[in-house]
């Protein structure tokens, strides 16, 4: 089973964008620039959950929408009442990005101030796709990160994203998307299921027992028709009164037939209190082997208190608003910064000197230890020699050596003159996911007060911000 | 202009759901009760961002869906693959939502257990439509009531939402409608739009002023093309050294061709300190006619404090994550719950008293004082008339007199038959929403410790739940 192309605008994608973009591309090419070449920067300044690191997601639904990026007659009739002029409406309508990217790859472990994108292409076509692209990359890399903190609090046991409907609307679809890039099992969302060729899950809603009146049959009439998937949902009455005995005579009946019952539910009330007593009543009625299956407003603080506190005995974990929103970080702050435009760097200066950009074209790289640890990672300018040393960003005097690291190139090209040059499933970015997490120190990964990883300069790339910094100076102080 | 149809799911909406709710409509299916009448109800428990009130949208979204509602072959052969029955198959073939949904109105002002939504059909429609239903209510609901503070807080200053960057993916989409619903002025994102017919807004980028190389050429380039809609964003370099005076230059530049600048924006730094020195450079060259537009991190405290406190002379807000994400508040909780099946009142008891639901088919009223003002609002079972009197939910000692208030209705029969009935435009509802909170007190719209507007239970409501969770006690305790 493949992933399916869905256009998942219904087509608009150019203008799923602000509209500074739109009247920036006309001042481009009425001042005659149009073909001015470029380059732009993807990268964010904080990690969010305040967290020692961050999962980039989101590189495959970018790609496909600015591969189908393109304006129809409709579009360009909506822009033409806005007041945009006829050369340049006549210049959308053939328009494509035929532009280069680089970048890492989808479930790689990646850090502040790194350029993780690097747009390259005529000013135009740089500029466009900036909305869409920090749209999804932001998203998708925060609702990966979420996943794969929950995935570290859950260890080894299933976990279940059931988040579509407190989603932020439609962004449900890329978030149960990118909670299985970060280590989520399986999904309850049906239409990312079919998209992204995943697991769907589910169990059974109160309004099924409801419905039925009593417990006892609307339990009997789920395990009549599902007798080898089972879960039997507890507490719509009384969890330990009614919904777990009603349970454990319903996997009798299954047992009789042969079949056995997989799991119990519990939504409401304290789940370590519950899953104990319910643990002991269904191990006392010979069924050890009835898993119990938790939700109600879960995170990675709350699992991680339920097993290691509480030592409750869970099995499963269903993951809704809290996973499929980022809650407590609502966004990651990613932004898209011109590094470079008609052959020269360029900076965004600020007068706050952690706020500086990155100037020229650079390049990644990753530097693995003698343990076969993550130790540092590298930034460049793309001409220079991989680097044996690397500068603080903001304190010059404070170097690393690299000498006893093995070095690895980060960016992958993957556009090349408007095709995807690579592409990963979803899957295939969970895999690389998993992998890359495991390779980077638990001192980055724990939640509390995490280490800061060494993210570098290159002593060429500092020199060119320097003389850039110094030349803006000189102007100001004129 | 009017709203444009667009599917925005690709088609795809009947898998827009949880899974569960597929192998619950089989299960129903299967056990012969496909035609049970049933009744769900749409409410939430708390009003986001610790406020007194939540105003209600996303009703358009949902009818729309809703209608479109259908399985194409492509999805039925997916559910096939995941073990569904080919008679359930062949049902979902010709399946359509035929059920009468009744609904407060989109720019209602709602609160805390009302039942704002009813939906009446057989069990499986009304099941079926759970997961998109909660998703674009509470999601729009959320978004729409923090732009309605947002408005508040900026009083009659114009509110731009610049937030598409920042949104949870393609919840940008719904959520940039929601926010003009809320009381914000226009939208930078180009597909909400374009799609709902709103007015656009955009300034320029960093890219702009940092691809000229220098700041006064980048000022003059868009100065010329567009003379009668310039706003110059000033603080890529230095705000008060270069961006200000280089924008009074350009704006002296257009006055001398018989034009005018119309704004400055300020996007980092300290906004109130930067817009009282911009506001006073800016008078002192007789440019008391151009606007101040900031930007950066806003939200309704940060609005009040800059107005209110710093009183800094701004006349135009632009709101990104926080508005279009509703942080603090993620999500609003709101649940559909079962309150009639096979022509049966049904209860989701709770041991918890507060999270008991109301059973039976309901009707809701509101009353309006002597004064204009909304007093209180009443839950009544469907065949009552209007009530004289209302009892709290929780505590039943608590009652209170109507006979002072003119009651009013808020139900509307919003679909029939699977038909769309009452259709509210954005800008429809957004007036709606204007003139319901100018008919709240204003103890209820602070922000701080607002005052609980009182919603109420009639005494047949009450006497049916107090039957219902005797019988429950009876069972449990036998």
């Amino acid at each position: 089973m493949s992933t399916r192309e869905m256009n998942i605008l219904d087509k608009h994608t150019a203008i799923y964008t602000d509209y500074y973009q739109l009247t920036m591309a006309q001042g481009y090419y009425l001042s005659g620039r149009a073909e001015t070449a470029s380059c732009f920067d993807y990268f964010f300044r904080e990690n969010p959950f305040n967290g020692g690191y961050t999962l980039f997601a989101g590189l495959s639904d970018v790609l496909e929408l600015i591969k189908g990026y393109r304006f129809d007659e409709e579009e360009i009739e909506f822009l033409r009442e806005q007041g945009f002029r006829e050369e340049f409406l006549d210049f959308l309508r053939d328009f494509r990005f035929r532009g280069t990217i680089y970048s890492v790859l989808e479930g790689e472990v990646v850090f502040p101030l790194e350029p993780l994108i690097r747009v390259e292409g005529t000013i135009i076509e740089a500029q466009v796709i900036e909305t869409l692209l920090l749209n999804l990359i932001n998203f998708e890399s925060l609702i990966a990160t979420k996943a794969s903190r929950i995935r570290m609090a859950a260890g080894a046991r299933r976990v279940v994203d059931f988040g579509l409907r407190r989603a932020q609307g439609l962004g449900g679809i890329h978030a149960s998307k990118a909670a299985i890039i970060g280590g989520v099992d399986a999904t309850s969302n049906v239409y990312t299921a079919f998209r992204n060729a995943l697991d769907v899950s589910g169990t059974q809603a109160h309004s099924w027992i409801q419905s039925f009146g009593d417990e006892l049959t609307a339990f009997r009439k789920f395990a009549e028709i599902y007798p080898d998937r089972c879960i039997l949902l507890v507490d719509t009455y009384n969890t330990l009164k009614s919904g777990v005995p009603n349970a454990i005579t319903v996997a009798k009946e299954l047992e009789r037939a042969g079949h056995r019952l997989i799991a119990i539910r519990l939504d409401s009330g304290d789940l370590a209190y519950l899953s104990k007593h319910a643990r002991a009543m269904l191990d006392a009625a010979g069924l050890s082997y009835v898993k119990i299956v938790v939700s109600n407003q879960l995170d990675e603080y709350v699992i991680r208190s339920l097993l290691v506190e509480q030592e409750a005995p869970i099995d499963v974990f269903g993951v809704g608003t809290r996973l499929i929103t980022g809650q407590a970080t609502a966004a990651l702050d990613g932004v898209y910064k011109l590094s470079m435009c008609d052959g020269t760097p360029r900076l965004k200066f600020s007068e706050n000197y952690t706020k500086l950009t990155l100037p020229g074209v650079k390049n990644m790289f990753r530097y693995t230890n003698g343990e076969g640890v993550f130790y540092a990672d590298a930034v460049a300018l793309v001409d220079e020699p991989t680097p044996d040393f690397i500068i603080h960003p903001f304190f010059p005097e404070q170097k690393s050596s690299l000498k006893h690291c093995t070095p690895e190139p980060l960016f992958h090209k993957v556009m090349e003159n408007g095709e995807i040059m690579v592409s990963q499933t979803t899957r295939e970015a969970a895999a690389y996911a998993r992998e890359r997490l495991s390779t980077l120190a638990p001192e980055h990964k724990r939640f509390e007060y995490p280490h800061i990883y060494k993210v570098g300069i290159t002593q060429a790339l500092m020199n060119l911000r320097t003389s850039l910094v110094e030349e803006f100076q000189r102007k100001l102080f004129l």
